[in-house]
């Protein structure tokens, strides 16, 4: 996993509540809560048709249950996706109730990539438990995780909704393309820094984060009857949004508040991450984007600590803070246009633009 | 892999012709080199459409490309299950022409299982060749895999065939089976001799080789038009010869003459593999049985030829072999059975159990 905080947004555990100053995280955080109550008994009796083993693999996964099969409390992710679907539906005029179980598809889909994600990025811990191989072994985690890709398409192939086969076009085409954003971060890992380009990491981070919050959004509004042109604007919404999200995680990953992220400071920096604001200060032909590429050249060493402040001075040096925040900023102009393009009422549109914002406004 | 020479059946490379008395298998084999003629242009198409690398790897994965991306020659399988599809099709009176997508989606399908079965049972070559994982390491080839699947899906959305949903729901249940199947396999080989059920191997073999055997008529079936009861009944009886075929399999394992299989001889015994003659045997209560399991209870050593056709003979002496070779037969009846309820034409029938005695009828 190149840039993400919690690998993929809202993988992680449910947020404090935000400042007092931001009301449109209050009403995510309602919207939020609003789907995980919905769509949670759907995704309950989904994954509950799994075989024996795959089941229990499955329920650990959720959070659902412990690694010896007694029942945990629970913690299956801030269900953004589920969320963007609902939204969707409901500010294009749909009746959210119809699209519970493509919601709850769309989250299986997400949660088949994480389990596969981990097991290729040797990732040790999820939503602050032991990820499923770490606990079961990769291959119990990668048969999981292919028995939630195909439940995704059961879920579907089962809803009598006239949108249902529209929807399970678009969600197995988004995992091709999610497939492609993952090889494309596992191999710019292998690259030299000076070897990936700023257009291949943008497209990286497209497809990878963008493509399955586009894909949700565009479901919704396939829920809701849409024809294809506003179908087409809520996934460039979807994108657009999973794009900024992208850009200030890895901003986050570099100058956030460890007392406040939660992780130590320029972690993904010690790493050698080629995240998104690395890749801008290499590519800026500034004194300090050579100066970075020859401290990225070599391993880190994570005891000194003058060296890693000295890195997170180059790369703000070269620009890569400026560029990511004013692109980020940039990203959710373009979102809040296909928006607009998709849904005319504006009030219709404030659910999904508190999520995008949501996902997007995080403390930095 | 507990105990299958080629993986699946029809994973391996196009056998030579079969002897003079073989009558049945010319006809198998002239069918099986007409699918692939019928579904490679197809095949070729849909992978064509995966995103850079990863139509890079599969494509290498299905023997069209060398390592270095260079053309090969290509040898994709035998075509086994694009074979039962388009056979169930004529056999119901469908037209074939039709369902080449579909049979083409389901070989995709079988293929995503070769990629992941191939890292989680870390073997390293497959139709003669290294394997993808061995290739582009685990990642890509999990990736690769994951791809494959979602085309299927793809393929199947893109069809404009009556039955193409409904194919795509049985292909995704079906998947959720074959993932239950090598997950029971890989945990059987984990566990000590004597906690292994002939049942539960016999569900696992049904589950891992069968279904998706049973899924290819059942298609057939369903491209054809065909009710429900028909469908089920083609299902059936894939399964049924994908049970003897793993039957027949697991005694060449242990009985087979090398210079025929291109195996060592007791290779199965040698690696203590749990196959359905030696979990009979350990079943037997019978003197040898118990032998059986004294010998399973420690590693082999290769080196000691006496030691191995010692392990051999025990299994023979319990009845493993006699067993596993009556209980082929009786599932080839029944699957010729469950032929016979969908198919009542004799004639039409023909081409299904010239395929069925082709993947079982196989020398020992």
């Amino acid at each position: 996993m190149t840039s993400s905080r919690e690998g993929r947004p809202g993988s992680g555990p449910v947020p404090a509540p935000a400042g007092p100053d931001d009301g449109g995280d209050t009403e995510a955080m309602a919207l939020l809560e609003a789907a995980r109550s919905d769509v949670d008994p759907e995704l309950r009796r989904a994954v509950d048709t799994l075989p024996g083993q795959l089941r229990r693999i499955a329920r650990y996964h959720f959070g659902w249950e412990r690694a010896d099969g007694t029942p945990a409390a629970g913690n299956a992710g801030k269900a953004i996706r589920p969320a963007l679907v609902l939204a969707a539906v409901r500010a294009l005029g749909g009746r959210p109730k119809d699209a519970v179980r493509a919601a709850a598809a769309v989250e299986v889909i997400h949660n088949f990539t994480l389990l596969h994600d981990d097991v290729m990025d040797r990732d040790a811990t999820r939503r602050h438990r032991p990820t499923a191989w770490s606990v079961f072994g990769d291959a119990d985690a990668i048969l999981a995780g292919d028995a939630l890709q195909a439940l995704g398409y059961v879920m579907l192939a089962g809803d009598p909704h006239p949108g249902a086969a529209r929807a399970a076009a678009r969600l197995a085409t988004c995992v091709v393309e999610l497939c492609a954003g993952q090889q494309s971060d596992t191999a710019m890992e292998r690259q030299a820094p000076g070897e990936v380009t700023l257009d291949g990491c943008l497209a990286m981070a497209e497809a990878k984060t963008g493509a399955l919050l586009g894909c949700a959004c565009a479901i919704g509004a396939v829920y809701a009857g849409a024809g294809e042109e506003e179908v087409a604007a809520l996934d460039a919404f979807g994108r657009e949004a999973g794009l900024a999200f992208q850009l200030i995680d890895d901003v986050i990953g570099i100058w956030g508040d460890p007392r406040r992220t939660g992780k130590p400071a320029g972690a993904d920096l010690l790493a050698r991450k080629k995240s998104l604001p690395v890749v801008a200060a290499l590519g800026s032909g500034t004194a300090a984007g050579a100066e970075l590429a020859l401290l990225y050249g070599v391993p880190a060493d994570p005891s000194d600590a003058a060296a890693l402040a000295r890195t997170v001075r180059v790369v703000e040096a070269a620009g890569g803070r400026d560029w990511a925040q004013l692109q980020a900023g940039d990203r959710m102009s373009r979102a809040v246009q296909c928006l607009a393009r998709a849904v005319g009422e504006p009030a219709a549109a404030g659910e999904l633009l508190a999520l995008a914002e949501f996902v997007t406004r995080r403390t930095v």
